[in-house]
């Protein structure tokens, strides 16, 4: 089923222990549709300023990504964000953002975008994520991320936006913030109530650690992947979200159950891996199936274990 | 294979947004025994003072703990320690630490705790740890926890300490701390070379996110137990470890292998998963095997997914 992203295609200048880059192509849209274009088709839509040029959008094409809702505003200037990791990369500060075409954005979608199956309202401003929503009537499998700066000052207009789509990716420290309830389960079943219709699924991303799943009935929960090395954090939730959707958008709707979302999980899981390897999206631009696919079975035998019963004294 | 613990017995005045204790039973040595009692016998060797009493030495009895060599110091105060925890008990306050007793605490191990097969060494000075290496020379297999203190006051001597072991088991930011290495594996890379002959198991304990363990050839990750509530975390790592080497005594020395380690995960998990929902060690002292076991299970249906392959595009 075709995807369609809305959000943040940005320019990065990232700073952490390994290095720095200055001005990479990067955005939550971006980190999305390169990593759901090793499942389906994907529709990239979001503005972009003249600064922006074929140069970027040549590594989206490069993907198969359709880029035909990417919308130059003519005088404007990318959203730009720079940031800096500390030493375990475990915290990260922001040192600027400019909001640039991003401040007036508001979404126009194209026939194509607005039959897409499926749906993925990255990180914007929740009054713009629910009028996207609205405009994709027959999208099957909608999911939103958010942040804390919306939880801070729009709290109201997200949980009315969480309401419209199926599935919630957020990090688990903005779940409970969005909540006010400290434990995942019961964060997770607090968002599961807000509809109707209201989001089927919760995710928990959990960074380094890796993500959970809470539905009505059960709960999932992965590790990251083994890494020798992070050098990059920056778009791995993106990214995870991309091949999380990217996998339920290729086995189609009639098909999504708790197993086909677990094994989404697996996917997601490999594709942030190889998006903190490198900067921005160097690695990912360049990542073929197969090594998705290895890191998919690493996983398997890194979380397998037998239960062995023993005789339990009491 | 009988169990030797070494290492604190305490009184705990612990408060949690969920209520507050004033000197309950506690203390890493006391935690570990009573989870470690489901699977072989254990012998906890201690200092308490003389407010430490029957009632005390009845819960571990009760579980069929060996407390003979828990030394009774005439005129001494039983350590105490009191905390608080913040909202989600991610962050916790130590208020006050009184040695008390274990200021001059000298282990002199009895017959029957320098025969055991399995030592725990709970965190204590690591001079003092390796006093009882040493003494315990049959001992099939030993290992340790410690805390940040001693990686800052004492490092040499606990890396000097940590040779002397098969596994080291510590929370993940103190095994980053003591490597100087931000990543997990480089981090337990690091802690697996430091002999001989030099741990060949390292455990990196993630709060609530679970643990990880890493060999010379294999990473394992398991997620914490999912819990609707938390009450009182204290504990809940030495609990964790009791469980584990608890499950690697009964199986004998024989069968410790990469499949036996992480089904005794597994069970450490279970085990710490109880003591957190109940302040000190109220849930552990009345819990049963069939409890326990029946947390295995769920935790392999909480961690098991199914990669069904799918074609990949690029």
């Amino acid at each position: 089923m075709p995807v369609t992203v809305v959000g943040s295609i940005a320019f990065d200048s990232v700073k952490t222990p390994f290095g720095e880059r200055t001005r990479m192509l990067g955005g939550a849209a971006t980190h999305f549709a390169l990593a759901a274009s090793f499942f389906d088709n994907v529709r990239i839509v979001g503005p972009v300023g003249d600064d922006f040029g074929e140069a970027e959008l040549e590594v989206l094409r490069r993907r198969g990504v359709d880029v035909s809702d990417v919308e130059h505003v003519a005088g404007g200037e990318t959203f730009f964000w720079s940031g800096e990791y500390g030493w375990d990369l475990g915290s990260r500060t922001t040192l600027e953002t400019r909001l640039g075409v991003f401040a007036d954005f508001e979404p126009k979608l194209s026939v194509g975008a607005r039959e897409s199956d499926v749906l993925f309202l990255a990180n914007i401003q929740p009054d713009l994520q629910r009028a996207v929503r609205a405009q994709c009537t027959g999208a099957r499998f909608a999911a939103l991320d958010s942040m804390n700066l919306w939880i801070d000052i729009a709290r109201d207009s997200l949980v009315q936006t969480i309401a419209t789509v199926d599935c919630l990716v957020l990090n688990d420290a903005e779940l409970r913030q969005l909540t006010g309830k400290p434990g995942l389960l019961a964060a997770a079943r607090e968002a599961l109530s807000w509809g109707p219709p209201g989001p089927s699924t919760i995710i928990a991303k959990q960074g380094e650690y890796g993500a959970a799943m809470i539905t009505a009935d059960s709960y999932f929960s992965l590790p990251a992947y083994p890494l020798e090395t992070v050098v990059d954090p920056t778009g791995a939730g993106d990214t995870f979200a991309g091949g999380f959707i990217g996998y339920v958008a290729a086995a189609g709707a009639e098909a999504i159950d708790e197993e086909l979302l677990r094994a989404a999980m697996a996917y997601g899981t490999a594709l942030a891996s190889f998006n903190v390897e490198e900067f921005g999206t160097e690695r990912v631009a360049r990542l073929s199936g197969d090594e998705i696919a290895a890191r998919v079975r690493e996983l398997e035998r890194v979380t397998h274990f037998s239960n062995a019963p023993i005789e339990l004294r009491g």
